[in-house]
């Protein structure tokens, strides 16, 4: 089917048929993309782009072995989980094995967002709950019961109809450089200690209204939010107060999981915790829609004993889960965690070098092949630059480079490319970002 | 992967990892299937079932253009909407040539709910009203705004904690065999006023409340509450009440769209009725997770007029768009929907013929490849024969053919089969039929 339509047409079918909340990337002059092998995507004119963006083509846009798995299965059986298959069960074992051994309990569903939703779901059945606190500036799907803990999403809504619910508590993201404490506000404080107190503020809030609280529910790190890596020690003072007030605590590893973080598979072990209820999705299936809720027994327990049967036509498919079996089968293969790892300390090395040329760059963060650059108009008063993060992922384009930015006031560039990205790949990514900061810099002075 | 493990490790491995809320078909002795082809699946020692049950396996399982089109695009990109591609735009074109003029703007997800659960945002960012109607019996959906109006699901709920919304008004169901008005207790009356004066009344009980209706949400003919054909003029009916009041219609083709009743591609057709918006899944992939939601240029406004960009991270991906595509034209080219008619026929002629001779089917009732029977134990009383509907469903999988039940009592024997089934799987199904029936007939007598 590729190739049929000029890209002129392409664009005039979608304004036709597309429902106009769908937006494209670069909107003035999006992309049209036919093509993608590994870290590279192509479009209808053969352009090469270097996909720094695309978090979901995990191992590599259309891996081989993927597509062979996605292959075979398709031609010999996809149906729903309520016949036994080995896939399933196979997936599960396997993902169980990355795991720690309380979570043990595999439930597969299709999205990120039906995980989350999911993930809600148990976690009320089991505590009895109503109460949850979810962090500013997260996003965890865009589902109702999600969008109503989503401040990145309710706080643009301007039409009044959806606003956060009464049962939903915020707690401030826990943002070292832009948060409410920060390292120029609270240059001698605990952060972690005063973000988690907010927390427990909260809980303090709860009980005195005698409600009961859920769950605590976070990404591990938080990726929209602006590549926000928590203060050390923050999710271990956190997960103490929710469970001593009889909450359960979800981690969110939708965007952050299977081994991004290049030291750990799971980017919950860098903060030395393990949730009760995790949720996997974006790179379990490379592009493929797959996602899971893990738990524990007991909270698996609790949810079974509420009567009613859990059931997701397409979850677990014995197509789905011979991928995500692959994709696990690759990350240890290919050794892309410690790709991650040496790409990781790259990306800090020459980002910080960056940083101490240009002053636009206020903050460099991140771990692996997760990556966040806080683009500031000042140093001091470090107000956010928003009209330069737009500049730069606009010239980067055009030099043929995929990049995204994000965050409230979405000034913080993102990193999170595939995860074979390479030393030539970051050398040439840095490369033009030097180039387009020289140009931002010279622009400024004339 | 397949035949890797005994059926009984599958089993075992099931058992320690997957949450015990995913249940299988057939409990006690469930069947592990490793091959489908057609209107047939094969279990691990070769057996072939024939499959009346598989509703999703649309054009049949492992349909070769399905896979063709599967195969061909996971090898060249499968990426989110956010790049333009031709996949997209040419499956929504598609769709909408099939619908009447109104329906025109398409979303794509990845699930019947996801979809459902867009269509309840889409209503409300439009209508701005927060009261929904709902059909008692109702299940569009497991993401916890669709359970929240299911009462399929919430009447099943034991531990108290899932509970019906006040927002949510259960209308009754228009079940002219067991519902509230029947063709016994009102023999003389028209039924289709009867049920929708109930939402006449619904809809008045909102505005005393000052209350805004935000929607009516239902199956173009209800499948998971028994296999309910509801009665002629009754969706015309309501639809006037509800948009008369500023409401929406919101009607879900996620079980019996694409041609299932056979006359016509979509079931709201055979009522006379156009939605507001429509909701699509399960056949529309064969099995590949993809699902749609369409609907009027004025609802897309509203809705983009919230402020907030609707992204689905794998929803109207290339890959997924592809299967659509091969979908649709397989439903054309193999003319799925003369088939449907004329099983349709063949069905009803048959089914007839066997309710002539036991009088333990109360009523037989569907369209197309869609039918339902109503097990009773007498028919005076008409009280269900869910004992019997059990033995029936669980002595056809010993001859090798799949087959469930349905509805609140579980007495309603439910045929939705892939829509190549033939003139002789419809005979090969009678005989075992008449057989069985023949059985609990002589085992009563006893």
């Amino acid at each position: 089917m590729n190739g049929s339509l000029t890209k002129e047409q392409t664009l005039n079918l979608r304004k036709q048929f597309i429902g106009p909340s769908c937006t494209l990337f670069f909107k003035s002059d999006p992309v049209k993309i036919v093509s993608a092998k590994g870290q590279y995507m192509y479009d209808e004119e053969g352009h090469e782009y270097l996909d720094c963006i695309n978090n979901v083509a995990h191992v590599g846009h259309c891996h081989p072995q993927v597509v062979a798995a996605g292959v075979e299965q398709m031609g010999q059986l996809n149906t729903n989980s309520r016949f036994l298959h080995d896939n399933i069960v196979l997936l599960a074992q396997k993902l169980v094995s990355h795991l720690p051994n309380q979570l043990c309990m595999v439930y597969f569903t299709n999205s990120g967002s039906e995980a989350n939703d999911l993930a809600l779901r148990l976690s009320r059945h089991h505590t009895k709950g109503t109460e949850i606190i979810a962090l500013d500036r997260a996003y965890h799907g865009h589902v109702v019961s999600l969008i109503d803990l989503s401040t990145y999403k309710l706080d643009r809504m301007i039409d009044g109809v959806h606003t956060k619910p009464d049962f939903v508590h915020i707690a401030e993201c826990p943002d070292t450089y832009r948060g409410k404490y920060n390292t120029a506000s609270n240059p001698n404080d605990d952060l972690a200690t005063l973000y988690a107190n907010n927390v427990e503020d909260i809980l303090d809030n709860i009980a005195k209204k005698d409600k009961q609280v859920c769950c605590f529910i976070a990404e591990s790190m938080q990726s929209c939010g602006g590549q926000v890596i928590y203060p050390p020690g923050y999710l271990t003072k956190v997960f103490q107060s929710v469970r001593a007030a009889g909450g359960v605590c979800i981690l969110d590893e939708v965007q952050v999981g299977f081994g991004r973080v290049g030291t750990h598979m799971w980017s919950f072990s860098t903060q030395n915790v393990v949730p009760d209820i995790l949720t996997l999705g974006k790179p379990m299936g490379n592009g493929h829609p797959l996602s899971a809720v893990i738990t524990t027994k007991e909270i698996a327990a609790s949810f079974e004993g509420c009567g009613v049967e859990y059931f997701n036509t397409y979850g677990g498919n014995p197509v789905s889960c011979a991928i995500g079996l692959a994709v696990l089968d690759i990350i240890e293969k290919d050794k892309l965690l410690e790709n991650a790892v040496k790409i990781g300390k790259l990306m800090e090395t020459k980002l910080n070098e960056l940083k101490e040329k240009y002053t636009l760059i206020g903050d460099v963060r991140g771990l692996g092949m997760f990556w966040g650059l806080d683009l500031v108009k000042s140093r001091a008063t470090r107000a956010p630059a928003t009209d330069e993060a737009a500049y730069i992922v606009s010239r980067l384009k055009e030099e043929y480079i995929l990049f995204s930015r994000d965050g409230p006031d979405e000034n913080v560039l993102k990193f999170k490319a595939p995860m074979c990205f390479n030393k030539d790949n970051v050398e040439h990514l840095i490369l033009k970002l030097d180039k387009i900061l020289a140009e931002l810099t010279s622009n400024k002075e004339h």
